[in-house]
Order: C-alpha cells, then sequence, then structure tokens
C-alpha cells in the first residue's frame, strides 16, 4: 500500500480499504461452510460505504441491516432484497413497513411488543411477515461490555421460552410467517466456547419447534468474530463452523452469519499527517490530523489500534498518538514508540476498516475524511470529502430564513 | 415548553434550545465582570448551531473557535472579526492562513512547533500575527479525565517557564505580536480552587512579562464552569469572576472567558418517542428513537442526564432507556424511575444543549435529529432533519455502475 501516493493524492485523514483483503476474508467464511446452504450476510454497520456494500454484493453477500438506512444502503448498492435481513431492538412503524414492502428476505424480532407491530403493520398492508426471533442465549461472550449483547441483562432478544411462545403465536397468525431463527452474543469474540454454548440452546429451540410443525429454513449464528488488532489469537473460519455445524446434525437449515468487523476491520487504514510533535514535562505527543470525531474507538471503547509511521524507522521513543480535538479523551493511541517526526510525516492507523467511518462525527465542525478503494493495485475515491458547505446545509436556509430582512 | 406540540410539528428525535435562558446565562456572567472589560467568547464546540451562534452572537459574545470550521461558522452567522479567537493544539497551517488571512483577535497557541509555523506562516504574508500562549498550569480540575486539560500529563498548553520564553521569541519577531496570555484547566468544573489556582500561577507569569515590557492586552482566563446536570452544586458567576479578579488587582486586562455548556447545557432538550417496552428477566427496558448516535455523553463519558415522562406521572418502576443502535453501549440512562409507558409516548432528555449535537454522528446509517429553537413562545426550526440523500450523497457518485432503477 503507496501511503505516501495516497495521501499526496487524496489528503489526510484518509480511510483506505483494501478490497482484495475484504475479497479474501469473505471467501474464508464463505468457505468454511461449504458443505452446506449458507448465507453471509455483512453487518454493514461496521462499515456502511456504497462502494464497499456493491463489492461484498458482487461476492455473494447478504446485508444485516439495523435500521431503514442501512436497507436503504443495500438495495441502493444492489444487494438482492431476497439476501437482506432487518434486525435491531428499535424499529419503528415507518421502517417496518419499509421493509415489508420491500420484501427483504426476513425480519428479526426482538420483543413481544415488536412482533405485535409487525403484525398489525402486515395485515394492514394485508401481506404475511417473514420473520425470525433474536433468542437471547444468556451466554457470556467474554468481550468488551458495550458490544456484549447475549446476557439477560442486555437488552438484545428474548429468553428460550418467550422465543417459543412467539413462535407459537407466528403460527396461529396469518400475517406472520416464522422462517428463521437467531441468536446474536457480541461483538470482537475470540473464544469458541459461547458459540458453541449459544448455538446449542438455539439448535434444541429449533428441534422441539420442528416437534411443533413450525419449519425453520434459516439458522442465524450471528456474528462477532473477532479480529487481531494487536496480538489477539482469533477463532478460525472453520473452526467456527465446525462449532456451529455440530449442533445441527441431522437439521437442514441454511446457515446465515452477520458479520462486520471480520470481513473488514483488518483491511482498513486511517491515514494522517504529523502537524506537531510537542513535550510537555517528560511527556511526548504527537499531534496529528485526524482525531476523536474520525476514529472514536480509542475514546469510547480504550480500544487499541496499532499505528506506525510510514517510511520512518530507527529508534523510538513513547509518545501519545493525540488529535487537534479540545478535550484529552482525543487521543488514537498511547505510548506507542515511534521515531522522531516532524511537520508532513505519515502516520497509519492500523485495523481501521469496522467501526472508523461508520461512528464518524462532525465534533469540533471538523469535516470527515474521505474514503479510497485498493483493489488490484488501483486506487478510486469512494466518497468525497466533507466540505464546510456540507456541514452548514440544512442549517444556513433556517438562518436566511430568520434573517430574510437583512439578506 | 411544549413537548407534545413540538413532537407532533417536528417529529422526533428532536434538539430543543430555549433561547430565553440562554440569553440569560449569557447576561449573568457579563454581568459579574461588569466591573471590568470583558469579553464573552462562546466556546461553540458545545453547540455550533448557526442561529445560537447568531443568538449569542447579537448579545454581544465573541467566539472560542477550535478549528477552520468552526471559524467559517462564528463568520458566517455574524460574530465579529475582532471577538474571535483561535485556540486548539492541531491547527494545520491551512487553518493558520486562514485565521490570519481573516484577522482574528488572536490565535491560542500551544506549542512551541506551533508558534514557529504561525511565525513562518504571518511571514509568508507579510502581516503580524496576534497571538496568545496557553499555559498549562498543572492544577487538578477535578473532573472527568476525559475533560480535564490542565495537567501536565494533557496535551494542551506549554508549562510557564516554556511560555515566557515563547513571549520573549515574539517579542523579537516582527511576525509576531503576543496580546493575550491563556489558561483552560477543564469543563464541568464545580469547584473554585483550581480557579483561583491556575488565575494566580498565570496572573504571575502576567506581572513578569509586564516588567521585560510585554504589554498583554487580554487575560483568557478560559471556561469550564460546571452546570447541575443532578444534584450537583455548581460555581455562582459572580464567584468566579471574583475569584478571577482577586489575582488581578492593578492590572488594565480584558477579561476573556471560553464558555460552552454553562451558557447553552440547561437550555436544551432531546425529545425522544418511545417504541417498545420490554423486559428481559426483571430488567426493564424503554427502546426509543433516539440514539447513542444523537447523544453520546452518557456512553462516552458515562454522562447523566435526568430523563422525564412527558404528560405522564404516577408509581414508577426503574428502567434503562436505550436505543435502537445495535450495541450494549447504546444508553441514554440507566436505572430511570419512569411510570408505565407505550409506543408513541414522549420521553425528554434533559441538559442537551452542550455536546449534543454537535457529538452526533450517523452511526447505524442514522440521520441526524432535527434542532429547533424556542424563543418568547414562539418555535422555529434552526436545522432540517437529515434524509437518506443527505447520507449518501458524497458517495453516489463514487459509485461505479450502481444500480439505475434504485437511483
Amino acid at each position: 500500500m503507496d501511503f505516501t501516493k495516497l495521501a499526496s493524492k487524496y489528503q489526510t485523514p484518509l480511510y483506505i480499504y483494501d478490497f482484495d483483503y475484504i475479497r479474501a476474508q469473505f471467501n474464508s467464511i464463505k468457505e468454511a461452510f461449504r458443505a452446506r446452504k449458507s448465507l453471509i450476510c455483512y453487518a454493514l454497520k461496521a462499515n456502511s460505504n456504497l462502494s464497499v456494500l456493491k463489492h461484498l454484493a458482487a461476492l455473494g453477500a447478504g446485508c444485516d441491516c439495523v435500521s431503514v438506512g442501512e436497507i436503504k444502503r443495500a438495495l441502493f448498492a444492489g444487494v438482492a432484497k431476497y439476501k437482506i435481513i432487518f434486525s435491531g431492538v428499535g424499529k419503528d412503524d415507518g421502517e417496518i413497513e419499509f421493509a415489508l414492502k420491500k420484501d427483504i428476505l426476513m425480519l428479526n424480532i426482538e420483543s413481544e411488543a415488536e412482533l405485535k407491530r409487525v403484525e398489525k403493520i402486515a395485515e394492514n398492508l394485508k401481506i404475511t411477515a417473514r420473520i425470525s426471533v433474536r433468542v437471547n442465549p444468556n451466554v457470556d461472550a467474554k468481550t468488551h461490555p458495550y458490544i456484549s449483547t447475549g446476557l439477560k441483562k442486555n437488552k438484545f432478544g428474548v429468553d428460550i421460552d418467550t422465543a417459543k411462545k412467539l413462535y407459537i403465536y407466528c403460527k396461529n397468525s396469518p400475517f406472520l410467517e416464522p422462517v428463521g431463527i437467531h441468536c446474536h452474543i457480541g461483538s470482537q469474540i475470540l473464544d469458541i466456547a459461547p458459540y458453541r454454548d449459544a448455538t446449542s440452546v438455539t439448535a434444541d429451540l429449533l428441534k422441539s419447534l420442528k416437534a411443533l410443525d413450525i419449519d425453520i429454513k434459516f439458522f442465524d449464528v450471528g456474528g462477532g468474530l473477532g479480529i487481531c488488532y494487536k496480538d489477539e489469537i482469533t477463532i478460525e473460519p472453520y473452526d467456527f463452523a465446525q462449532a456451529v455445524l455440530a449442533n445441527l446434525a441431522g437439521t437442514d437449515v441454511t446457515i446465515v452469519c452477520e458479520l462486520g468487523r471480520f470481513l473488514v476491520g483488518n483491511g482498513g487504514y486511517l491515514l494522517t499527517k504529523v502537524l506537531y510533535e510537542k513535550y510537555n514535562g517528560a511527556k511526548r505527543f504527537i499531534i496529528v490530523d485526524a482525531a476523536m470525531n474520525d476514529l472514536i474507538r480509542p475514546s469510547l471503547y480504550d480500544a487499541y489500534h496499532e499505528i506506525e509511521a510510514v517510511n520512518k524507522s530507527g529508534g523510538g521513543i513513547l509518545a501519545d498518538v493525540v488529535g487537534p480535538v479540545c478535550e484529552s479523551g482525543d487521543f488514537l493511541g498511547k505510548d506507542v514508540m515511534l521515531p522522531s517526526l516532524e511537520n508532513g510525516d505519515l502516520l497509519v492507523v492500523k485495523s481501521a476498516g469496522a467501526y472508523g467511518f461508520s461512528m464518524s462525527s462532525n465534533y469540533n465542525s471538523r469535516e470527515r475524511a474521505a474514503e479510497v478503494a485498493v483493489e488490484n493495485g488501483k486506487d478510486r475515491l469512494i466518497r468525497k470529502r466533507e466540505s464546510f458547505e456540507d456541514l452548514i446545509n440544512l442549517e444556513r436556509e433556517c438562518l436566511e430564513g430568520a434573517n430574510e430582512e437583512n439578506r
């Protein structure tokens, strides 16, 4: 990856995605499930750029969406409607109606109240809604509390008994068709055991539904496969598949996975320029032109991202890599070993393909970064850098309206 | 505040700002410094809406800006250039040049390296740059570590000795004119002592500069005055002013304050609609249509915001108020006592005027909320709700051969 060339062509801060890496990751998980019918749904909350979606769609991926905005993105990028799933605890009426009208594969139901609303909206539309129920297996995914989702104390899904009750309710409703079963226990998971436990619990439910003549076609094992940010030992796709399939012997379900970080995380880089080097007492700071508004993971989750100098090496001194935003929470890395640096040098923040740009904001009135794809040695812009006009567009006419006599 | 009417007129989630409250806050601090020349600069990172800026500018406020985007906003909203200060640890060359060309009041310098770049750029422009130096007084503001900025281990400012050296350097440079002195120790400060300590240290420097014939006109005491989110006992403007002025007897400087949260924090409300109520085991969740992408303070700083039901009361049960975003970190309040609620009921999240919308993002492809001003009993839209088109505008033309029928 020629970071120097990319910085000079597109400026910094800049998000860069390696589309070849994303393809390889997708193929590795597809291959792991080759003995079964499978649908790999990309969890686009990780990185929802339209060109990323189109790239994955071309490989055969579906999409796991959690808002109407995400469904619209998936459709816009060319993802087939029968490969789109709608998850999330807070679907509003407009979103449900949109999803049903677009005839997507299924809605993952997260509560009894939601099921009743979906039924009512389907009835109004005179259609039958395909649904799955998200089971909360009460399994500890052993990850950051903010991204652990499979415990009773989390807001997600319903317990096994409630799930069974909801499936029976669906069976008796002309407006609801239960086609899937779903569990998802969290994100950035490094331990295979929670997957085994969660799919075992869910597979038991699947079998007991079969006994009730409720025929489930899609077994959605969620996602959350961890990636290596620093020195984590990650789960191999093959082992993940085996853990899932071990619980499904004798069944004929299509496996659905919802993977985000796994597909794009380590394919992404945040490229940034050094502005100043400074010492406060003995403490060294490298101030760069990317900030917490560009990448909030270090600040929000205390997440580690490897940071390297581009084309510079030699003896290093520990430094905090910080952005221009006016709070101490604005850091990209702490105690990073870096060589001597000066204005204009480049740093690359690694593993920034997931939950990087998608969580970025305009805090401090900073324009959001541009995004670039690199594929087969060629680079192309996939999102233009924001301008000041973009920032104020929705405000300026309100201001002028209030100010008409002064025009 | 008629929240029901506002929700039906503008939909939810919705940010609402009480412009009468903002005026009263501004006047209270201006009044506290009435015995002195003073310039109250609004720290617009707290809430940079153009109409908020215009409202404060009409009251006489200046602006404390931390990016070129913020300077552009201030100028666009009608803030006088001679009332604009440019602070921040990471000003890039383009930003410095813009500020110098616009002839704003002064640049707050945060490092020696930055001072040299400002000098060089001023020389290229053949002008003299008005500057102040931000002193890091090594005082503990006793606030959240992310918003504490006056300690040696923080990235901000320079120590006293370095500051003195920089002022002497300025004196000997034809391109630098030291007109101010600056310290800022953090945000949401509730204790008067750190202010006293910090201004005392800074006032000593002021006097020693005077002895060197370096004549400082502006004494910038920073901001950070805390507000009441729950039950905090806050500092009265009068006491704040007295603590500052006590150290400045016998001097003739103009006092500069940089206040953000104090001016707008408790004038803002985030109005949201209940989608579902749900129990996971004994745990009650109220799922609403606002989320961490709208207000990240609870998730990022573990911040408390009071949450109340609109037009509902009666015996309550503790609940977590959570949004539709797919992570457990998406919450607005934990263990909030709330009455029984159903789909369509309204909740109001208080103290949301500062660091609310300004930190909001499109995470989960959620469109950002609309913003409304209420003044003298009248409401008006000051930022339109984002649309899906706004979200994809900078990506769609980069998308190669997209599905035309979806466009």
